[in-house]
């Protein structure tokens, strides 16, 4: 009997499984170990931990703890283990696929608090931190050392979140997501151990030692695991830094470019696609004159000759290619805004129709067939009167369309729901995945499915039951419920 | 209960557990799937399919077994699982650390027939191969191209087998190890399922649908599955190379140069240490005439210009480290020479003394914790009068003794035992790793336990058993037998 048929067989006669218990019964325990303040149940705060920056709807959890360190988190799983309690982590709720709702109620571990930047070693390009520490108070901290930690999901996510959902953003072309990027997790697991992925205190930059099992909870969106510390690979502050923004007469120019760039071996810090719709809205909302044209936003990090260099090569591309002149942004001033105006996309897009709600899509493929889904999409949301500019991480073939929908109109709903569905079938088509980096969460689950196959999904089922058999840890995002699947695999 | 006690209630009261059942149950059936010329009990074949590179003794498989596609893979898996007989995936015999012996008998899944290079992607810098493609044909395979797979261990491994142990080498500094450059793989499972851990066909540079299950099996070692394709990563080829020899008056002075190096940002493709002793034996080996001090081997890759750039940032830093003036590799033939001269450096070790055979260690510290390990080391060495000159990837923090023992000698062995065991136990107390790279095989199993800690090493038990239950992939290696583990633990 393999190990994923006995786990039905003993759910299916009961010998595992649990009956989710209400949170009444352990809140006073709750208290004697946070104390009474950090144990919330107030209604706005329930709310305020039950949604993050998406459509999804808000899934509120029965009751909030704020933790102060791993040895309360592991005293409270322990009692939600014991009293079959949900589990949720929360960082700072900017992810963008509902992974922080509690859909079967339960406890929201907000982990705010532990806001602590641990052992940093300069010369060894690391640090460790806690749940509470963002990335952008991170990079406040290291800025005297001279190093920085480049992963940049737009949002100041917590770090701790960042490892839990496998995210990335703009650096990663250059720099990797954070599987490249994390050393070693503390993680406290279902049942309250307290464990160390690579061991307690290690942090060499590279290992053999054993199963992989940092890069197996990142990535794992909290159903397999709260991480309560995250040591991270840290680099030089480049010597200099300039961005650039080229347009061009066509997606297919601008994408050309973008392989060519990368075949030409030039270490590209970020290569930033916007279709024209992009290009408005953000000239709209940021306050800048672009031309309204498929674009690349360009980044070179080294040293002052390599950069003339990346640069001089970079540019005869772009030019066989028949992109524009480069505008510049060279002092940190101007590259600040330039950057802020494409972190601000999400924003730009929501503008264009005030009172609409935005979703984004997360497609990658291969980089030779982005200009085919490109098109392919954008014909797409004409012919259905969708709302939906395009961003992406064109280095990586990851994009976004970014979604903006009127809520309260079910046919343009529907719509939006038919066309995210072809969207992901035609980029599973394509050798890619239904998401490159914001996670599966809630409304991906399904098109994971299609895109691993039912023996792989066993698989993936299989050590989550063996993880977190009473399935408290997040319970219902990245795989469907157990019976469901189990009819359709 | 939890699953890991689950396993072991299960295993202790006989609910699931395997006895392993002679091979000669099933040969006939082997034979109908294979065919009767793939199938080999002969002695020699045996033997020569129980050992790898390692001191480790040979221990023989029944039966070699030469599938010539994945679904004869899955079929014999399917029966070895039937009859409860182990099954040892062998790809080169190249590893070091014994991974290959078969301890409890059963087959040996030799791999080499299959050997095709499948799917190359030029524009998306991807390709798939079988498990008989090795490094270097891979690489000439490429050559016209334009694009290579630079991770290089040395060995003309097979790329699976290199998967399979995390390899990684020289140019991982650079390129990263098998962890960063694996996008997919196909797998055998113990039951004869087989899946792809990306899904099928699946190439996006990057992903974030559900857990990481190529990272899973990367570095498992054949104890979770048999790896039957792996989708790699490729990079352009350097517009140009060149490598240099700088020799330093201490250790000290090498790796501090080392730290500052990369500190400054400088894209090292290789900066390799080799110490006086080590120095000493690959001139002798190779007929080189380098000074026989501390030294480290350099290379650089990239554009003419920024060639120029990175070789002047750093011979600026070694001259302010006192080290020598560079001696340069510039054309193709000479950088091979000096580049051989380093990976024959295991065969210039055994040349030390004729008739003795070598084993090497494989610590890895953070950058930092350098000197004062390799320092001691040495020490060490000098004190129980052991032969290891020591060459090193100095930018990953990770060193190789290469001992050479006289196996007949046991007081020899016996320091030698010793010996290793305190340098790894040092490489601990620097918050580093008993294996950077050549994984744990069967050699560092019990270090495997102090270095990552009884809960880590149960959660790795119980994945273990989740995938193979009745412990038939590659037993023995990585993990302790349960029993004794669960004593320790």
């Amino acid at each position: 009997m393999t190990c994923i048929t006995l786990f039905r067989f003993m759910i299916k006669n009961k010998i595992i499984g649990s009956q989710f218990l209400g949170v009444e019964n352990v809140l006073s325990q709750f208290k004697s170990i946070c104390g009474e303040d950090r144990v919330s149940v107030g209604q706005a705060v329930r709310e305020q931990h039950g949604r993050d920056e998406s459509m999804h709807r808000c899934c509120a959890p029965d009751a909030v703890v704020f933790p102060h360190c791993v040895e309360e988190v592991s005293a409270l799983a322990k009692l939600c283990h014991l009293y079959n309690v949900p589990m949720i982590p929360f960082g700072t709720g900017t992810g963008l696929e509902g992974g922080v709702g509690a859909l079967e109620g339960g406890v929201c571990f907000s982990l705010r608090n532990m806001d602590k930047i641990l052992d940093l070693h300069m010369e060894d390009f690391d640090v460790t931190v806690e749940p509470g520490v963002t990335r952008k108070t991170l990079n406040t901290y290291l800025r005297d050392t001279g190093l920085w930690f480049p992963v940049d999901p737009g949002a100041d996510a917590s770090l701790c979140g960042m490892a839990a959902t496998s995210a990335s953003g703009t650096n990663a072309v250059r720099y990797g997501t954070m599987r490249e990027n994390v050393l070693n997790l503390e993680v406290v697991l279902a049942d309250g151990t307290i464990i160390h992925t690579a061991g307690k205190g290690r942090r060499p930059r590279k290992t053999a030692a054993g199963y992989n099992l940092t890069n197996l909870f990142v990535g794992s969106e909290g159903t397999l695991g709260i991480i309560t510390k995250t040591t991270l690979r840290l680099y030089g502050i480049p010597e200099a830094m300039v961005s650039a923004v080229c347009t061009f007469p066509s997606v297919q120019t601008a994408v050309d470019s973008t392989v060519q760039i990368l075949q030409a071996g030039v270490p590209i810090a970020r290569i930033e696609f916007l279709d024209e719709v992009m290009m408005d809205a953000c000239n709209r909302y940021s306050s800048l004159s672009y031309p309204v044209n498929p674009t690349l936003f360009l980044e070179f990090h080294g040293s002052e000759g390599s950069l003339e260099e990346q640069v001089k090569t970079t540019e005869a591309i772009t030019q066989s290619n028949d992109g524009s002149n480069f505008q510049w942004a060279q002092d940190a001033e101007t590259r600040n805004r330039l950057w802020a105006a494409r972190h601000n996309a999400w924003y730009a897009a929501q503008a264009l129709r005030p009172g609409c709600k935005a979703y984004s899509t997360d497609v990658c493929v291969p980089l030779s067939q982005l200009p085919q889904i490109i098109v392919e999409t954008k014909e797409d949301l004409i012919k259905n009167n969708l709302t939906g500019p395009i961003a992406g991480h064109v280095g990586d073939g990851n994009f976004h369309c970014l979604m903006v929908v009127d809520p309260n109109d079910k046919d343009e709903l529907h719509r939006l729901h038919a066309f995210t569905d072809r969207l992901a079938r035609r980029a599973l088509a394509l050798d890619g995945t239904c998401t490159g980096e914001h996670g599966v969460g809630l409304g991906k689950r399904s098109l994971l499915q299609e895109e691993l196959g039912c023996h792989t999904i066993h698989l993936m089922q299989s050590l989550k039951y063996t993880l977190d058999p009473k399935n408290l840890m997040n319970p219902g995002k990245v795989l469907l419920p157990f019976s469901r699947e189990s009819r359709q695999g």
